[in-house]
């Protein structure tokens, strides 16, 4: 049978009721490896529109943590102890791991959309595809498709410094 | 200055206003490839507790998209229409691409954790790390570290059906 995929059906009978327990369970981080903050940083906050939420330094480990998020800066807490427990308990943030000295060796992170395959992209639902894009060409940001390419108009793909992809969609179109 | 890492002043430096245009912008997925949705639905619900909020199948293009998040099921729309445009619409969902017949073929994918090393983990929020640990142990979850393991007490990885990596952790454990 291979090949022939799944039913909705079965899909359906798959699914287990949650847990009470799981309750409050919130999917608050996805994690990746950047190899220069230098061009992540503008990245993710001027192209982007993303709000540095919280940057952590582990000096003993020779490693820095960038939560990126969107979120009002205005509601940022000014105590740090503060700050990172709020930043943690934001829904949906991107937290980027630099390894200190990455930014200097011939090293490069991989984005799972060559062999071998895993990790694919994060999304961005935007109000305007087009508006979104066509700022994002004035910024010299790298497209895998832009929103007229392919058979799958109005969605577009593109990379950040290290050539993760990100989705930029609107909700009516799929993917 | 290799290795220096980079100072929280300079970092704060890099960080750019965000654009007016990105004011709605929303973090909305994460995707990655799974092997097989007979061993990923009900880890995604029955473990971790959260719902399938849409299912988008691709006979031409023999794939499958499987959208999952922490969301009330009964808020789930009827029309499938309409529950498409609000699944795309949540924040923090998790996007799970099935390639039709990987469940029957030698391959796997790869976490992103060994060499080529990109992406790194997911991480959910839980309210008792050490109970949601408990309930994942007699579930015969894979575990990369549990709470009580190395330096970082009260935070814990542990792995699903295809090996990536899941952070459950509290607010006020950092990592």
């Amino acid at each position: 049978m291979a090949g022939e995929g799944i039913s909705p059906q079965e899909v359906e009978s798959l699914c287990k009721t949650p847990h009470p327990s799981t309750k409050d369970f919130m999917f608050q981080q996805t994690m990746y490896r950047i190899k220069d903050p230098r061009k992540s940083i503008p990245f993710y906050t001027g192209v982007l529109g993303m709000t540095l939420l919280k940057q952590l330094h582990f000096p003993e480990m020779k490693f820095s943590l960038f939560f990126m998020g969107y979120e009002n800066p205005s509601d940022i807490p000014h105590d740090e102890k503060t700050r990172t427990s709020w930043a943690m308990t934001r829904k949906a943030t991107l937290e980027l791991t630099y390894n200190w000295g990455t930014e200097n060796d011939d090293s490069s992170y991989h984005n799972g959309n060559s062999d071998p395959r895993g990790f694919g992209h994060i999304g961005i639902l935007v109000p305007d595809v087009d508006e979104a894009c066509a700022r994002f060409e004035q910024q010299g940001v790298k497209f895998i498709k832009r929103p007229q390419d392919g058979k799958m108009k109005g969605l577009a793909f593109i990379q950040d410094p290290d050539g993760y992809w990100i989705e930029i969609f609107k909700a009516d179109v799929v993917c």
